[in-house]
């Protein structure tokens, strides 16, 4: 294995994941909104949800934890909601389109709110929230996510690192978009301060009895382990002193939207595997939601204030050592144009993965 | 004054509440409904928003800041959607009113959301999240707030502490009732620091030259100086190590959906002074959103799947030295039924603040 970190326009990864995707099975159309999806979250710098999940993408498939065509059926519906079940079928197309859906319901009625059950892997949260903006609506995406968490005065992992995106756009800045993970970091963070062998700031992760710790490599063995001892901290940290019981409750609202209402999969319910340890369909949920500015004041208005908002932000002293002040998603979009124009730099084990994907689909990947 | 702490039954609070209401001129039903609010924050122990606070509202009612009788007028108005100008007037009882017109319009169409503008201090935002319960419906409520948080990198407080409630209904389990302000801490927590000579924890206060510090003396002394030099960090604490950037983006959410959307003041402008430093009327903006669960999924599914999910994580493994996992609102609820039989206890201070308005007004209260 090389040790080159390799640039590749993003025009030729989407190229290999439509390839991919199609020698799996699924339609070109929906082969099309993941591939889009994934590239996104290359683009904007969010690399644990790019092409790096390939492989993932594909195992799900290969295991029967994915269906390539799964099927797609509205149980419920209202004018401004609806209820959709994936039918154990991949987690992006059917996420695209009950976004447009909620989209649909918002023109109409002024906001809509789709829940998403029996579904998988969505990809990054944002990407759903940023469909609304070409309308000039707000958009709101939640999902459920495997069991990383452990809640305030707990000791084993219970709920996923469940994220929040909610996008709203402006006048000459830039959309606002908030995209995060209601965990104080991602799992993959703890990964990476164990391969560089470094300690883990106080807050982020719990011990096997429930106390925080800063050694990542235990933390991770028992999650590789499939027990689910010790973990992730929610937002703010171990115990209530850092505000660690807003995390979690913010961790349980995700949970009771997207799991709970719709009826999906919830807590350590997620994620189920056979006796054997074989993984079952992860019967995760998601919520989406837009709501039409207009129908509340003048987009013209709104936009004008979110410009003015955001230079106010950027306006206001710096703390010492710091020349910057940023808005949620800006660094996102100043990554995204500089890995259109340069590529998206893969790590040599992302790359070899990816050969090795190509390579077994008889795809070509040079 | 004496160091007691007097215990004085709900009943005799309200009817204080209301007498004085009356006397600052508002109307019985408006007395009522914001009687109510404050009590059911000093009834759930969140004293900083009960009673505590009749002395800000008479003030501002004194000062010409707050209206009593604020006329509110539907400006906009969609199927799921309306705004509302609350004309200046008092916080609480347009609030009530734009909660229950979310919830009217969550039974006609599904979901319901309504902003408020131009509006004041409307207590606790769990109140308005917790009166869909009975209709069993989901309640979202927020606004934005007096500005005390600095933002990431920043040294100035620019934003306010901005709640976020979400309240869902149980089986026979207690209500889910998350109701957390978006800062780490409330700037009551800072005095009482300060009161006690004791030093913030790392990760709560932001200096004025935009350094953490554990001093609370100097933040509040900027604070009461009307400088808005240093403040509260937001949740995950200052800098980004701990996600004090992920707090940061849901203050901004907030301040997005309840200052910019329906066209009321945010950030810094919030409650604005006169050169001379009189306060004018804060400008602050609501949000209320009402979720109907049986468009999505039947009632009795989905609150026994909320039992489930609460015993599922209250029988979950302690962390070695506690005995016990939290679902939000449950401490709050307990505390009701304790203060409901106990009584509300008010400290010295809030007992002779009480005494004084009473006989300012010449009510009877002793």
């Amino acid at each position: 294995m090389d040790n080159e970190v390799h640039r590749i326009p993003a025009s030729r990864l989407k190229d290999l994941c439509l390839q991919v995707f199609s020698r799996m099975g699924m339609t070109d159309e929906d082969g099309r909104l993941t591939a889009e999806v994934l590239l996104s979250a290359d683009l904007r710098g969010i690399d644990s949800h790019g092409v790096a999940r390939l492989g993932f993408y594909v195992n799900g498939m290969r295991n029967g934890v994915m269906l390539p065509r799964g099927e797609a059926l509205v149980v419920t519906e209202t004018p401004s909601t609806a209820l959709i079940d994936a039918g154990g079928g991949m987690g992006v197309p059917v996420s695209v389109r009950a976004m447009r859906m909620a989209i649909e319901k918002a023109r109409q009625v002024g906001m809509g709110w789709v829940n998403v059950r029996n579904s998988n892997h969505y990809g990054i949260a944002g990407y759903y929230a940023m469909m609304a903006l070409e309308h000039d609506f707000i958009g709101i995406s939640m999902t459920n996510s495997a069991v990383f968490v452990v809640p305030t005065f707990g000791r084993d992992s219970m709920l996923g690192t469940n994220p929040i995106a909610l996008a709203a756009p402006a006048l000459h800045e830039r959309p606002f978009v908030l995209d995060m993970a209601t965990s104080v970091v991602p799992f993959g963070k703890l990964e990476t301060y164990n391969r560089l062998g470094k300690s883990l700031p106080p807050g982020w992760a719990i011990d096997e009895n429930g106390n925080p710790t800063s050694d990542p490599a235990t933390v991770i063995e028992h999650a590789r382990a499939g027990s689910f001892r010790g973990g992730l901290a929610p937002l703010g940290g171990t115990g209530e002193e850092n505000g660690g019981h807003k995390g979690y409750g913010l961790v349980l609202l995700v949970d009771i939207l997207c799991g709970v209402l719709p009826g999906a999969l919830y807590a350590n319910l997620m994620y189920p595997k056979t006796e054997e340890g074989h993984p079952l369909p992860s019967g995760i949920g998601h919520t989406f939601a837009a709501l039409r500015i207009d129908a509340i004041r003048p987009v013209d208005e709104f936009k004008a204030s979110m410009d003015d908002l955001q230079r106010r932000l950027k306006d206001a002293p710096k703390a010492e050592g710091q020349d910057r002040i940023y808005i949620h998603g800006e660094k996102e979009f100043e990554e995204a144009e500089r890995r259109m124009r340069d590529g998206i730099p893969l790590n040599p084990k992302v790359y070899t993965d990816l050969k090795k994907i190509a390579s077994e689909l008889d795809v070509p990947f040079d």
